[in-house]
């Protein structure tokens, strides 16, 4: 009985990083729908809140960090456990960028909120909003459960977002030629649009990281996209 | 002398993985004097090898990541070490996701090489990306020398670069506003002067490392910067 107590801790050491992670993503989603309510809403309280919530992000990242790296000091752990430790480190990573990320879609909220506009032009933005949140949900939910078959399905549907982008900065572009007045309005759309596409790529990384820990394996460096498809540059081609 | 060894060698992995930063930090400096050279003389075969060195700079993150991680697990490092081994770590990530920033740059600057506008226009991002690059230049060398006094002016030289890019979002909306033809180039490179301001960023996060590295203490989370008076968003309040 004696012997087991070293890796007994050593479990609870792992989920301690897990539990961490599971706050650090409940932030983050929180963050990412409170950002696109409160520029749905035209709600600057929310946003200011929104806003007020990174700072946590940003600490709990720091201390998984720190965490991770004493235990791999001091356990020398086998690769298997050191696969998880590194991809804790990693997930800690993504999920501080779609924090700075949603404070920077509540940021253009808090700056757009004076400036009342039909609701038509938000549609793509929202949608990709709500699908970036489902992803972000399902990779965590991935992470948790340790589902590699999950987390394949969040890489593959990246490529949805990605879609959703390049329309809506044809239509905002359509909107701003249309109605010079527009244009301070919907540049602001157009950051908040690719702010919640970098918070796709940002889930699609976690689902790597999800696939690496619990199959093992890396996924190949390619994601099923066409680099050169990618948003903008497409409009102009 | 035998018992010395240890810790020579131990020295060298620490100087291996410092020599893989330099080489990293030499590819994403190249990729963005490259990407900015290539949007200024509309050279689209310039822009296309700048996007081709990017699989080099992820390559090289994920072998720092591995090669730290199995430092840190086999030697048990003393804090001072350990620090540096996390340093390293985190300073390939931030030279990846400018690497990435660099490319970005690059493609819109294919998108945008077949329509000829005066170089006025170009003026507030060119010179983003000049002090973008001496940024990164400095704080590399800071690291190599492991200079904080260096690091921190660094990190306080910022917010010109945030100055600059607040300065160049009014006036590419003013040139907007003033020809709707000039829309979508100008959102190419209101997206370019995003991209440089957050090369600047992360320049700025390698100096946090540098004097977390060099000086054994972290810099003050707030930046010397206003955040509310971020960019874009001051424009509309």
């Amino acid at each position: 009985m004696m012997t087991e107590q070293p890796a007994l801790r050593f479990a609870d050491e792992i989920d301690d990083l897990g539990q961490m992670i599971a706050e650090m993503g409940g932030i983050a989603e929180k963050m990412l729908t409170d950002a696109m309510e409160a520029l749905s809403a035209r709600n600057s309280d929310l946003a200011r809140r929104t806003i007020a919530a990174d700072p946590d992000v940003d600490r709990l990242q720091r201390a998984i960090e720190e965490q991770a790296v004493a235990v791999i000091a001091r356990r020398q752990p086998a690769a298997e456990d050191l696969r998880e430790l590194v991809g804790v480190m990693r997930i800690a990573g993504d999920l501080e960028r779609i924090g700075d990320l949603a404070k920077n879609i509540a940021r253009r909220a808090i700056g757009i909120a004076g400036e009342a506009r039909g609701s038509r032009i938000l549609v793509g933005v929202r949608q990709m909003g709500r699908l970036a949140a489902l992803q972000l949900k399902t990779v965590l939910d991935a992470y948790a459960t340790r589902d590699p078959a999950s987390a394949v399905r969040v890489w593959r549907k990246d490529a949805e977002i990605d879609a959703i982008e390049e329309a809506t900065f044809r239509d905002l572009l359509t909107f701003m030629m249309e109605d010079p007045r527009s244009i301070s309005y919907c540049t602001h759309l157009l950051f908040c649009s690719k702010n919640i596409e970098r918070i796709g790529d940002h889930a699609t990384n976690i689902a790597e990281t999800v696939h690496y820990i619990a199959a093992g394996a890396s996924l190949p460096i390619e994601r099923p996209k066409s680099l050169e498809n990618n948003g903008a540059v497409t409009v102009l081609s």
